[in-house]
This record gives C-alpha cells, sequence and structure tokens, in this order.
C-alpha cells in the first residue's frame, strides 16, 4: 500500500506492506484523516521531544526505532471496515464508515496511533484498527465531518475536565483546531460569553463563526481584562490551546481569582510560572489530552446533529504526495486551519 | 499595650496604642496565637517578597509602609472579646473566648491581619476584629486547642478543594503543621492510605501520630513509589506543604497518571516544570489558601469533637519578649512544630 512516510524534513511516498490485523482487530481502510497540531510539532521537533523524554527518564527506544523506520503519522481518521482479526466480533460489517479513537490494542494496551513502527497511522491506504473501539459513522455525516470527531473529542474531554456551573466567562487562548472546537463545544452547551483570542485575524473570525461572543487580537488586547468586561464578576474558565513558551506564566499572572486554566497547548519546554501568585488566587491548573469513549461518541453526535459549527474549520484537502505541501501551508494561520489527507485521492 | 514588633532580624517589644475599632468591629484580647510557616517565611524574606510583588506589577506601598513601621505579626489567634465599635450586633458578650478568620473589615473590603499598618497582628495584647467573623470557642476548648482553628481550616480547605472519592492514596509532602493538619483531616475523613514524607524523623513521628498509615524519609524513599505499594491502582492525591524550590518539578515527573497535586507550600520565587508530562498524565494542580467560614468553623468543631489530634502539634509557648527565640527555635524541626505566643503570660 502506499503511505507518506516521514523522513527528516519531508515526507516520501512508500510502498508499505498492508497490516495483517491481530487479534481482536480489523483491517481498514482510510477515507481521510486530518493533520494535527501535534502532528506538526512532531515533524518539526522529533528529535527535541525524544531526548526531552529521554532525560526525563523515559525509555525511547520505540520512539527511537520509529524515527528510524520512518513514522507513519496521522490519527484523526474515518475509515471503513476491510477485513476482521481473529477473536473478532463482527458486529459492523465490512464495509462500513467508521471512527475510533487512536489506539490499537497490543498485548492488551492501548498504543497510540502513528507513535510506534507496529501501529503507523493513517497517513496511508489502509490501518490497523482495534474492534472494540470502533465507532459507526451514519449515512448522513460525511468523511470531512467524520474526520473531526478527534479533536472535538479532545474539546468535549477539556470542557468535562473543567467544574463548570454554566454561568463562566470562557476565555480561550490561542485560535487553533482545538481552541476553535472548544469553542464551538461552549457555545452548543450554551454559554453566554466566549471570548477568544489569536494573533491572526483569519483565525479571529473562525472563532466568531464556530461560536465566540468576542475576540481579541491577542497581540493588541488582554483576553482577561475583555472578559472581565464583558460578564463581570463572573467565574473564569481559560483554555490554554497555544502551547506557547511563557504563556502559562501570564495566564498565571493575569487570572482573576479562583479561574480554572485547562492546559491542551504541549508546551514540550520547560515552562516557569511564580506559584506564591497563583496560590493567592487559588488558580487550577488542568493538564488535557485524549477523551474518554463516550466523550469521542459524544463529539461524533454533535458533529452528526449540527450543534458544532464544525465547516469552516475545514480549509483544504490533499493527496498522499502533497502531505509535505500541506504541513507547510499549516503554518501560515491566514491560509489554513485543517487540512484532510485522502489517501486515495488521485 | 505591648507587642512585638518586627525589626529587621528580631522582634522587639514595643508600646503601641490599643486599636479602637472601626464600625462593625470589635476590640480583642489576645489570649493566644501560633506561629506560622508564613511568619517565618515574612520574617526572613520580606524585602524579597515585596521585590517580587513589586516586579509582578502589584502595588507595594502598604506592604513597604509595614516594613517601615514595624510589622506587627500574628493571625492564628484566639481572643476575648473586650469591646464593641460603632454599628456592632453584640451577639456574643463582652469577656467571650472567639476565634476569628485572620481579616478585618475595611471599607467594606476584608484586609488580611498583620499584613498592614492598619490591621496589626496577634503577637501583641489587643487586636481588632470583625465581629461577623467571630466563632464562639466553646467553654470545653481550651486556648492551645482554639489557636489551631486557623492551620486547620487550611487543611479541611485544601482537602474541600480536591475532588476525593473516598478511596485514594494521599500522599504528604512535608510535614510541617500545615501537612500534619491535612493528615489529621484526612485521617478523621476516614482516608485508609496516607503516606508522609518528611526529612525529619521528629515530624514523621508527629505525621504518625496525627494519622498517618505509613511514613517515608523523603532523603531516601519516594513517597509516590511507597503510597503505589501501599495502594495498587488507587487515585492518588498528593499534598504539597513544602514550597521547597524545584518540588513541583519534581512532583510533576513523579505523579501517577490522573493524579491531582494540591499546594499549599508558598514557594516564592519562580518554579519550572515540563507541562508536556502535566499534559500526558492528565495532571491536576490546584493551588489553595485560606478558607471558607463555615470550613473555618468545622476545623474548630473537628477540634472540640477529638476527632483530629491536634495535642501532638504543640510543643511550645512564649511571651511575647521571647519571639525572636521561637522563630530561631522553630527552624530546627527535631525540637518544635507549632509555638503559641501568649502575650499576657508573665
Amino acid at each position: 500500500m502506499r503511505a507518506a512516510v516521514m523522513r527528516g524534513d519531508r515526507f516520501v511516498v512508500e510502498d508499505r506492506p498492508i497490516p495483517k490485523p491481530g487479534p481482536g482487530n480489523v483491517l481498514a481502510k482510510v477515507r481521510a484523516c486530518g493533520i494535527c497540531g501535534s502532528d506538526l510539532h512532531y515533524f518539526h521537533h522529533a528529535p527535541q521531544i525524544i531526548g526531552r523524554a529521554r532525560e526525563l527518564g523515559a525509555d525511547t527506544s520505540d520512539m527511537e526505532q520509529a524515527l528510524r523506520d520512518g513514522p507513519v503519522l496521522g490519527h484523526e481518521f474515518v475509515c471503513e471496515i476491510v477485513e476482521f482479526g481473529p477473536g473478532t466480533q463482527r458486529a459492523l460489517p465490512a464495509g462500513q464508515r467508521v471512527a475510533s479513537m487512536p489506539f490499537v490494542m497490543r498485548d492488551g494496551a492501548p498504543v497510540l496511533v502513528g507513535s510506534r513502527p507496529e501501529t503507523p497511522g493513517a497517513y496511508a491506504e489502509y490501518m490497523e484498527l482495534t474492534e472494540a473501539f470502533l465507532l459507526l459513522v451514519p449515512d448522513e455525516v460525511s468523511d470531512d465531518a467524520a474526520a473531526l470527531t478527534e479533536p472535538f473529542g479532545i474539546a468535549v474531554h477539556a470542557v468535562n475536565k473543567a467544574d463548570l456551573r454554566g454561568d463562566e466567562a470562557c476565555v480561550i487562548v490561542g485560535c487553533g483546531p482545538i481552541g476553535l472546537a472548544v469553542t464551538a463545544v461552549l457555545r452548543a452547551r450554551g454559554f453566554e460569553t466566549i471570548v477568544a483570542g489569536d494573533l491572526s485575524p483569519t483565525r479571529r473570525e473562525l472563532a466568531t463563526r464556530l461560536g465566540a461572543t468576542a475576540v481579541v487580537d491577542a497581540r493588541t488586547g488582554s483576553l482577561l481584562t475583555r472578559a472581565a468586561a464583558e460578564a463581570p464578576g463572573r467565574p473564569v474558565v481559560i483554555f490554554e490551546n497555544t502551547g506557547a513558551p511563557g504563556m502559562l506564566h501570564r495566564l498565571v499572572l493575569e487570572a482573576p481569582k479562583d479561574a480554572q486554566i485547562l492546559v491542551t497547548g504541549i508546551a514540550a519546554g520547560d515552562e516557569s510560572f511564580v506559584p506564591m501568585l497563583a496560590i493567592t488566587k487559588e488558580l487550577k491548573l488542568q493538564f488535557v489530552i485524549y477523551y474518554t469513549a463516550e466523550e469521542f461518541a459524544e463529539a461524533l453526535e454533535l458533529i452528526r446533529t449540527d450543534r458544532v459549527n464544525w465547516r469552516p474549520l475545514l480549509t483544504g484537502s490533499v493527496g498522499l504526495e502533497d502531505v509535505t505541501q500541506a504541513f507547510a501551508d499549516l503554518s501560515d494561520p491566514e491560509r489554513h486551519a485543517k487540512i484532510l489527507v485522502r489517501p486515495w485521492a488521485t
């Protein structure tokens, strides 16, 4: 099969063996897969990420092996079932379109798709999936929509991890796909004050379309000042989606008393802040990643019922041979938010 | 009246005017006041604390004025009512023993006792208190016990701020008075695994007496490894009470997935950590200080009913002239945990 393999500073379409599904797993044909910010991050910083993990005491031999072999990334996918491995239930038929949390069971443990040599991701024509994680994609949900289940799952999870009463002033720091999805989920849940900030005017425009009630140019304005003006006296919940160096320090400095900071943005380096400030304001920092199976299913249902305005997020699609170009294009927030890879596009 | 006034590296007993209670406030005679870790911290680092606050954008003119005037610290007190200011309800009679959250209302806003020139603390014969915050100390509660209401209030609050189901493995980092009070409150609430760590053998012994089910020498053992051994597979909640440089980084590194870290220890400098680790483990960092009025009252009730073993905490008492010596003695954890100041002792 054809796969877009990461080789240094580009992706090369190579021939790879079609996976043979293990016990409880299925072979799936990839219909579409979104390019995630974490894929971009890995593409640009893989050696540093692995080096840092090693410094921190992790066994990085699998990560190093994956990098040497040429990783096949991609974990925001919609597929169709092709073939069943041993010990499967076969509740869904071959040909059925499915989404799945991006984990494959190996020896009883879930392994993240795209992160290890034995679990290649969805920038390829086929991939292995675990039957127990498969989620039926209803006929009325397009491939484009279904491929967004994963980022919306993260957003549902981030919102669930906050302790919300419903009247909070919500602050969205950074309007990449996750910040935008969080905005849409908060809107779907009825929040009346959603203040979103980004450096890019296009991203701020997208935030408005996805449900932000106010937007702030992060270069010139303070999100927290604006939130306080929009909803004076309300409790504040902040979603930090940038992972930008120094951002946690800034938020701890600017956050009002009792604020919650939900952190989805991955800052890979060390970050420093002033605990004394966090203590006197009794801040909460909740770090989040992934989702539960229920949250993943809820994300698909929010998309199916159009309770989240997912359409503006999708700004392009490419075949496997143009993945390198898509990664380059995504560095310009004025041009793109989410690009889908369609492995079978010609 | 006599007051122990902080003057550089010592406390000097000086004559100060007896406060005149403002609207809604009372004049109270101080019977006893505990020396708090935050008082020690302020005593040793006041210029740095103020300088740091200024750097971070705070208006520090009041703090600087307090330092020039000679601060009267002390906020863990038991008093008796002497005289009522204008506009008071007088529900409690003069002579009644009372505890209070350490705030005095000034122009409609609570001001921390001991932190500002106009609200001197309890290392003095008299102090001003706000009637609305007064809590009757029942006759069966000794002065010694009542003076511990404040640190136990912090402990009740810290435990309440954690999201606990009841079967958590609890980890106590640092067995100063707050760590010990948290230990006792967790024990009172029925937690079966409370692993406490400290460098000092005496403090570890105290932790056992207050309810720790296992203790670890922080120099040679890992609290988190021990907690995992004592209660395998249980969710983990960590109470960080040291404020030691580097401790947050270490806890983020060692904490298991989904751990909560409740931070009561005041690290005044910058602290750095690796957000990527916190994200992949979905850690929660909740910073805590103070308490609600209900939590403060609950602390006194826990003490009254002997549901917390508060007695071992008290290791000494001094008059006003020996406050300097008491501050020095508290630097040796083998000798002391909590020393009370008795302004009227002769």
